[in-house]
């Protein structure tokens, strides 16, 4: 399994990126990483570690991508910038699978001018892994498109149904459009007509799901479309910070502050392991030729590890191929062809 | 001051309804109370308790509406349901206010209905307060309009921004609009054509928010669709409901677990009035000609006492009167008439 990984993308690259790399080779004997970056920049990062070192190669990549770039103009200048260079091993098939922490709007972007779209997919889709209660869920769009078609949100649906089953390892995943009430009348334009398509595909499908339903973990996939799906990401990573915060802040003005911190900090630290966004490593791009993890701006090493660890996992099984299949076996469920509106 | 309070909506109704008119009337001496709901129910409930019998009615309106119900099959089946009454009140000039934690469809159609939009409204929004680290901040649509046009946007920011000034006391609050970046470009069609009209016009206009940075407290004012608000307003209850059993869950799996919980049992409390819904009581619907609170479904005594608390301060202000000034002095920034989609 050899995976492209772009060590010039995110907030603590290359380090992170490079350590994350070093800790993924020391871990899993049959992994190989291409490091994509500035050369003299990544062997500094090297130096001094142990790893095995005939698993490790590096590509010269100079160009790095910033964080508020206009992706198609960083892609139309940058030519040999760190994420293009990863992108184009999965293309040439010299890597089975591209990581970045990079831009994601840029990742993304490559990844279906480079790769492409699988057959019959009109929109590829950001799936990302959802803490709750119990389990945790797949919720996709999570921020490939602002503006979707019914058609799309079905073949989200799909995708997402794949992903729970063959990855998660969910026998009949429960799949709902994430809604403002259960009713198949209740939602906007877009859920109602979404429903319509969904409900009748054979998918475990248990109707709409509300936002104070979410994290009971009673889904195994939730759908819809990319602006909503980012902004529920956000918001409850955002969220789930300020309640910690919130929390400490009312344990430390209590007289008993001090000590009822230590008693709940391993709580804190469970927690913490349980919502922490690195457990997860990255968020797989659905329904493109190839397998391409994006990984979380603030990647830290344990998040690239992780990221390594879902692209070697999705690359094994052919999930973009189980993909391909799911649509072409559904392709016939579609009264009307998917109604694309402009990426943001 | 006199409010038209529904005792017959809730998951409480009427107990905790009628508990909350008692408690306002012993807390605040100039509020009066038209109960509105079934007569021999209303009365069972008073019975035994302490209050100021001269400032307290009772309008007898048998018909109670479910939660289940089609708002507009219900609003032309049941014309003596207590929202319908209670609405009628307010048209009437009996009552200032009307208060219900009834079927918020039915409310807020009753609302549009029976009192109409403010001159110049397109659409009537819900404002709601949303915790934060620092002070509440108003989300306006949390949920009255499913499919929004710019225009609507544009106005839900001018009424948000009345809430906080008159209200909230924000000398000069800071107006945003939810979306998934900061800059103008990032966004769906929606948000994208909304920033260039709310950007000129003369509001403290901070740009987009994005989902991570809403709980941090730094916007006075969020604007987006009623679904989007919705989505945002649920997420985030359930979310910090479901943070708090996990928490609870972890210090309970730990040695020292029944000695942890005593110690941070008071921060528990001190959080949860922080981000307690019943603190706020309810949301008012801005953009019609008088005031109009919906309140939770699950809603408790205190919540009900804090609605009308709410209810009396809105209607003190001349909130709506205030709100169709600010809409009445931008109509000249409009470019284009409002696109109303069809509410869901």
């Amino acid at each position: 399994m050899i995976i492209a990984l772009d060590a010039m993308g995110g907030d603590h690259a290359p380090s992170a990126i490079v350590e994350g790399a070093v800790e993924a080779l020391n871990e899993y004997d049959d992994l190989e990483i291409i490091l994509v970056g500035d050369e003299p920049a990544v062997k500094k990062e090297l130096l001094g570690k142990r790893f095995p070192a005939l698993r490790i190669r590096i590509i010269h990549a100079p160009e790095a991508i910033g964080m508020g770039e206009s992706p198609m103009a960083a892609i139309r200048k940058k030519r040999n910038s760190s994420i293009r260079r990863a992108v184009d091993l999965v293309k040439a098939g010299e890597a089975d699978a591209v990581v970045s922490a990079g831009h994601s709007g840029v990742v993304m972007a490559l990844a279906l001018i480079v790769l492409g779209a699988s057959a019959g997919v009109d929109r590829p889709a950001i799936a990302a892994m959802m803490p709750t209660f119990k389990k945790p869920f797949v919720l996709i769009d999570a921020g490939a498109n602002v503006d979707c078609s019914p058609v799309n949100l079905f073949q989200f649906a799909l995708m997402g149904n794949a992903f729970a089953k063959h990855i998660l390892g969910r026998p009949s995943p429960r799949v709902a459009i994430l809604s403002i009430g259960e009713e198949e009348s209740k939602g906007n334009e877009l859920t109602k007509e979404s429903f319509k398509l969904i409900q009748p595909a054979g998918l475990n499908f248990m109707g709409n799901i509300e936002g104070k339903d979410l994290f009971s973990g009673e889904a195994d996939v939730v759908v819809c479309d990319g602006f909503v799906g980012n902004i529920v990401l956000k918001t409850s990573e955002g969220l789930a910070e300020t309640v910690i915060k919130m929390l400490k802040q009312e344990i430390g003005s209590l007289p008993t502050g001090r000590l009822g911190y230590l008693f709940i900090k391993n709580a804190l630290r469970g927690f913490k392991k349980k919502t922490d966004y690195a457990e997860y490593g990255g968020a797989p791009l659905l329904g493109i030729n190839g397998t391409c993890i994006i990984g979380h701006g603030r990647s830290t090493s344990k998040a690239i590890k992780n990221a390594l660890k879902v692209a070697s996992e999705f690359s094994r099984k052919k999930m973009h191929e189980i993909i391909r299949q799911e649509i072409e076996k559904n392709k016939t469920m579609l009264p009307l062809k998917g109604n694309p509106v402009a990426a943001g």
